[in-house]
Order: C-alpha cells, then structure tokens, then sequence
C-alpha cells in the first residue's frame, strides 16, 4: 500500500513543483544542485556515471518502481506534468549535479580535448557531447558558455554523453591557462590565417577550440592558439553547424591516431 | 496604397488558411506542388536556385515588399499567424516545388553521392543537407523517405541546402539500379563486416549510403554494396547522430579527394 508520503497525486505538491522549476530553471538548477533526468536510459546513466540519485518518480500505471534508489509513485496525471519530453516509460527523476573543475581532470597521454567558447544552444552542446564520446575524447571543456550543462535538451540531445564524456564549464582565461601548463596544443577552427584541418598534426596532445557559429572565437583565442586550422567549404553555403564541424575534427584526430596504431 | 486585393487581414482568409495547410500537411505540399519558406534568407535561396515564387506574403509594419516576386501585404495579426518558426523578419512565401528526378542530375567525373535510407526526421536530414553542401556533393538521394523535402522544420535546419544541393527523392531499388548503371561504388555505412571508413578508397566515383540510427540500412542496401565502412566507436554509448556521420564520412571523402589534388 501507498502512503501520503510515497503517493504524490497532487499537482500543487511542493516536490512536483520543484521539480519543474527544475526542468525550466538554471538557476533553480545551479542554487540546488540538482538537475532532472527522464526515462530509463537517462537515470541509468547517471547510476553508472555514479552521481547520486535524489529521487526517482514513476508512474505505477505505466512502469516499476526503479530499484536501488529512492521511488516516489505519482499519479498519471502528476506524471504528465513532469514528462517534459511526453515520454511514457514513466520515470522522471532529480539528480544531483557533479560539478568537475579543470584541476580533477585525469587525462591520458597526448589527450585528445576538445573546447567550445560560448557555446548558446543546448542541442549544440549535447551533439557535440554525443560525438566526443564515439571519439573517444579526454574532455570537454565549456568557456564561458551561455546554457548550464543540466539543461534538459542537451541531456536529452546527448543521449546520455553528458554522464560518459568528462565535462568542465570554466572561463577562457582560465581554460587557456590549462593548456599551456599541460602542453596541450591549441587548435582554433577559423576561417582567416588558417590550414587545413588534415594538414594539421593532431596526434600531439591536442585541443580542437570552436565558436560560436554566429561569431567565431573571440581574439583571446586566436592568440593562444598553436595553430589555426579550417574546414575547406565547397558549396554554396560557406557554413557549416557547430556539431558537424565538431564531430569532423573530432574524427579526423581519431583517424590520424589510429592510422599510427596501424603502422607495425 | 493598398486595396483589399493586395492586402489581406482577416485570419480567415482563403489564401492564409491554404498557407498553414502548407506549412503543416506533407499531403498538401504534394497536391498543390507548392511549399513555404520563412524569412528573406530562405526566400533569397529559392530566387537563387532558379524556383517559381508563387506569391511572398510580407507585412508593411515590420518590412518592404520583397522585389521581383508577387507580394501580397498582411496585418500583423496574420503575420502572426502565418510566421511558423515566430521570425520577426515580416516574409512568409509560398514556392512552387522541383521535383528532381534521378534522370535529371548531372553529375560530375567521380561524383561523390550521399545516399540516406528511409530517412524520418527532417531535422536530420536538414543537417545532413547543410553538411552536404559544404563538402560539395553531386547529390543527395533520399530513399523511401518517411519526410518530404519540403517540411518546414527540413528547409530550416538546412539553412537553405535543400535548394542548393541536389536532391532527389526516389525507392532504394531505383537508386541501387542508378548507381551500379552510372558505375558509383556504394559504400554502406554499418557496423558488421566492415572496414574502418578512413581505409576505404573515396576518391573513385563513391556513394556513401546510411541507414536510420535505429535500425541502419536495410538487406538490399547491404547486399548491394561494394564496401561495407565503419565508423569506429571509442566511447560508452556506441552511438554517433546520423547527421553527424554523415559529415565525418563525407569530408573523409573530401580529404583524400584534396590530398590527391595537393600532390605535385
């Protein structure tokens, strides 16, 4: 049997509230520290990324409680309040966040890092995440960035890498600081003054470094930088999204290290 | 000024209504041949391309008539309504759509064709356009696709790609007959039985041919491929953004296309 305090079937309940001021707020996010994950596979990778979960709310009508952490049922019609997504798998749940600073990175040897400066839309970030992860990437470092890495769409956008790939927001200043002292190259996609991104030597420890789509890479950037390099553009178009451009450097760093693996 | 001809105010305007038809019916796109773009951006790309404007639907407060096409002014209440993605730009048009048949592209010496099976979200395959259109693509085929090419949120995300890269929509069987007739290698993006993408020879005539990200390509795209290729994994979700995939193996095609044309 349920009781009043595992039965929410209130939509003016305090905790539903919160929760979506949650879903909405960065700010709610970053005073709590907590952040909403939804559906199975979400909160699964929070459990195996091994952040603490809060608490997990489900739907009895539509799903188990999920084991091992602390379940609240509600009813359907709370559930459909806090489904951000209209999921129907049934589970929606407050996590708590694990800020990591530059400092707790471990990276291995010749790292592969990649840095977004002021990075705005949080599918953006969450698909670049996503392909950092295929390639294998040390971190991923967020400059001055104008979304907080909890928000619901880059979790959702991400399909989880947010949990898998190591993440850092801090401030250019600060990021370039971190490089230098750890003799990682910085590589700054721009059009002006640049290579081309496969003429570039990415089997160092590297950083690839993308703007904005909008703006580009503010000039603190450009100085920094070891080299520049760019993408070529042969159609009509001359742009190319953020993540795309991203997920090519990416993969080119991979293919210039692996072909090196395959040498005997 | 302006006369009830050339300027409409009622939100239940015969030729408002048709517009939001449009805008959310693929049926409808199909009957009339017509689709509807936003914005001076996307307006300009079809005067570009070569496309009929049926008629640009422009409100006086906030813009001028667009020039050279028939322009009917709206009150901002209509505006309103007909502005699909919420622009502030004042331009809503209708286009007459070009249905281009695989018979009608003409392809370069070693074309490089980017072929999506059964592509569902226009989102993706927006993206997949604007990627296409930086790397220089002969072609995008679109087979039996679960999208027209002319959704809205498609012409979005492919800021206007869609109307500089050819495009065709067309069965996988009349595909398959298309490439092996114009001797194009299809190259089937899948994680069984393949070879990493970067070992594979692209500077020959090359179709690089994917699948959904839920299900991949279907048996007679495997069983008609003259290479399996991969894109390798290195992380913890064994999952890469179809669109993000695309870009990698398209400027991998790109890559070894230019590195040919660097050489002495």
């Amino acid at each position: 049997m349920t009781t009043p305090d595992h039965y929410i079937s209130s939509l003016q309940n305090a905790q539903v509230k919160h929760l979506v001021l949650l879903q909405q707020k960065s700010a709610e996010r970053r005073r709590s520290g907590l952040f909403v994950v939804e559906g199975r596979r979400e909160l699964q990778h929070c459990i195996n990324a091994g952040l603490s979960v809060d608490t997990a709310y489900y739907c009895p009508d539509l799903t188990e409680a999920p084991a091992g952490v602390h379940a609240v049922a509600v009813s359907r019609e709370v559930y459909a309040k806090i489904a951000y997504r209209d999921t129907t798998e049934g589970v929606v749940a407050t996590v708590e966040a694990r800020q990591l600073a530059l400092e707790d990175l471990q990276l291995g040897p010749e790292p592969l890092v990649v840095v977004l400066e002021r990075v705005e839309k949080p599918g953006n970030l969450g698909a670049v995440l996503r392909s950092a992860d295929a390639a294998g990437v040390d971190a991923v470092l967020v400059c001055d960035p104008l979304t907080d890495l909890y928000n619901p769409n880059l979790i959702r956008s991400s399909i989880g890498a947010v949990f898998t790939v190591p993440c850092v927001a801090c401030s250019s200043a600060e990021c370039i600081a971190y490089l230098k002292a750890h003799g990682i190259a910085i590589l700054t996609a721009q059009l002006q003054d640049s290579s081309l991104y496969y003429d570039t030597d990415m089997r160092r420890a590297t950083a690839i470094v993308m703007g904005t789509e909008a703006t580009g890479l503010t000039q603190q950037w450009r100085d920094a930088a070891d080299a520049h390099i760019r993408i070529p553009m042969l159609g009509a178009l001359d742009s190319l999204n953020v993540s795309a451009s991203a997920a090519i450097l990416m993969f080119e760093a991979v293919r210039q290290r692996q072909a090196v693996a395959h040498q005997p």
